[in-house]
């Protein structure tokens, strides 16, 4: 069925979001439809974002100066940078209390089905920190999936053709995640976890 | 992770559309916030369609004018009148050349996850045009899923309370779907088909 053009337009918009299958955009479409109320509350939404949401400049999380809390924070060790996708993921490691470093946030990862494409994340930005000196290791914290893998990849290349001499690149450890069962785990963590084994004990010389 | 305002505020705008949860309203929101383009591209789609997108004032489908083209159509059955969730399933009864009433377009289904309720379907619209007079009947279109049910039973209740004289109301059957092998079907088709079987020979009573 041919839509209207305003209706069709919409639909497009939707779809081109990530996520969002042709399916959805009509549903979306058809909500807007049908709740103008709706449709008014995301479009003014998008509008204030354009006009007035921040990005750090430093490590490019959403942030209300111009830097982030985390980046303003002198006490942080600002010669380790992890990379991670997402707000989100900078959250989960603050909760977790396990690094002090700095973050840099690259807002996706690679994702060529719902169209994250390189050109999208703020890797541009990450090299720029790493040439301005005074860091000594970045670490790779993207998911272990397929999207995170190709992700990391994408950095470590970017890095590594900066040819920052001395920079230490190192990525999250793969293998048994704590408190699990070995029986209940998946090919691809065990597989890891052999990989990734480490010596505990050296076998002697003698 | 506390976000700032503008963005909050597109996440809960995102969240609000029907089918996407937090994590997508997120994802979608730092899309927004990464790719400007699309972002400006959505705004300016949402606002088109609430200036310029028609809706048959007839049916409720989306219409280029003020009828569509199948309201608009005087060789239409006027007198049956087939109760459709959204434009795609007029689309596929159309596609299937097996009715030549007219719809009516609720332009969704209740569901209670994603937030669409009975407001926001055009009941009270269907009503009208019942109450005018020339609809001998209603056919309850919806999906024959919880959803469709429920929307289904929600028009039924409707139409029953107005209490207009010999109206019909009927549903679409249920039963063994065309083309298919019984093997494979599940649970509640074969109980559909059960509960709906047609006599096709009476037990003689000599």
């Amino acid at each position: 069925m041919a839509y209207p053009a305003p209706v069709e337009a919409l639909i497009k918009a939707f779809e081109a979001l990530p996520g969002i299958g042709r399916v959805s955009a009509e549903r979306l479409t058809f909500h807007v439809l049908r709740s103008e109320r709706s449709g008014a509350a995301l479009r003014d939404a998008i509008a204030l974002v354009l006009t007035d949401a921040k990005r750090c400049k430093e490590c490019g999380n959403v942030a209300e100066q111009e830097l982030c809390g985390l980046c303003a924070d002198e006490g942080r060790d600002a010669t380790t940078i992890a990379v991670v996708e997402e707000p989100r993921h900078v959250e989960a490691m603050e909760r977790a209390r396990v690094f002090d470093g700095r973050y840099h946030v690259l807002m996706g990862a690679l994702n060529p089905a719902d169209g994250t494409e390189a050109r999208h994340l703020s890797i541009h930005a990450l090299l720029d920190r790493v040439r301005r000196g005074n860091v000594r290791e970045v670490i790779l914290a993207t998911d272990p999936d397929k999207e995170g893998e190709a992700t990391a990849l994408l950095v470590l290349d970017a890095l590594e053709s900066a040819g920052i001499p001395d920079l230490i690149i190192s990525r999250l450890a793969r293998g048994l995640p704590a408190g699990s069962a070995i029986e209940y785990l998946h090919k691809g963590v065990l597989e890891d976890a052999l990989e990734d084994r480490r010596a505990i004990r050296r076998r002697g010389r003698s």
